[in-house]
């Protein structure tokens, strides 16, 4: 029997977050956390509204997902994430020590990949998963940014 | 003439950051912001109070200027912090585009320059400023946790 709670629906849980940052004319970014099937953190990307580089939707999925729980580490926790962390979140989640990564869409660019961040050797990471759907709403975001300017 | 607002005064200033962390039996390191020979942030190390990994001293500085400034970026703006910063923090400078970051201690392990993380091209790096001050904190520090257990 197919798992109804696997990636692709927690990564739909996601992206309704990263909807959320579209809808507010931020980098569309949505992150969740989850602990034994249960979703603990929501979050979406907020750098314009609070102005603030650190608020990507990760960095506030992980405090939250910390203050949940009451400590500081994340060992039994799986962050999703529409697209690939950057070196800052990667470095958060190193500290974190979470137990699973899954990211949509890859950032050649900027991704923790590509700028040879390293996360917790304990944590496991799965990227690709709804690529094409998290990829296009962060395309959609961008084709509309260009025309308006 | 000697400049009295030199590298090792802001340095003190964050060292006395890095001490009010010590009292609250958090690892000791302070970082603050300075723009035109002004202290904008003031902040130290709180992520066991916090339990959040993401409150390091240099986060909560970088998010507290912002504040000041009234924009993410800290293009005209100098972080002084008694260690190298980590991975996460370093990613943190590097979309604030901050222009220039100076360090006391050096982190051989978990520094950004061991790490391979990428700062802003256009950040000037220092690193061991007050060095020898900042790491006797530090290695006080851990030697008392060591000798309680």
């Amino acid at each position: 029997m197919l798992d109804p709670l696997d990636d692709s629906y927690y990564m739909k849980k996601a992206l309704q977050e990263a909807e959320l940052a579209y809808e507010k004319n931020e980098v569309p970014i949505g992150a969740i956390i989850v602990v034994a099937d249960r979703i603990i953190a929501r979050a979406h990307n907020l750098t314009e509204l609070l102005n603030d580089v650190t608020a990507h939707a990760e960095m506030q999925a992980i405090t939250a997902a910390a203050n949940f729980l009451g400590g500081k580490y994340l060992k039994e926790c799986t962050l999703y994430v529409t697209l690939e962390p950057c070196q800052m979140c990667a470095g958060a989640l190193y500290w974190s020590q979470i137990k699973k990564v899954v990211y949509g869409a890859v950032d050649e660019r900027r991704g923790f990949t590509a700028m040879g961040t390293k996360l917790h050797p304990k944590t496991e990471i799965i990227g690709g998963v709804m690529e094409k759907e998290c990829g296009e709403l962060l395309s959609r975001f961008f084709i509309e940014k260009r025309n308006l300017n």
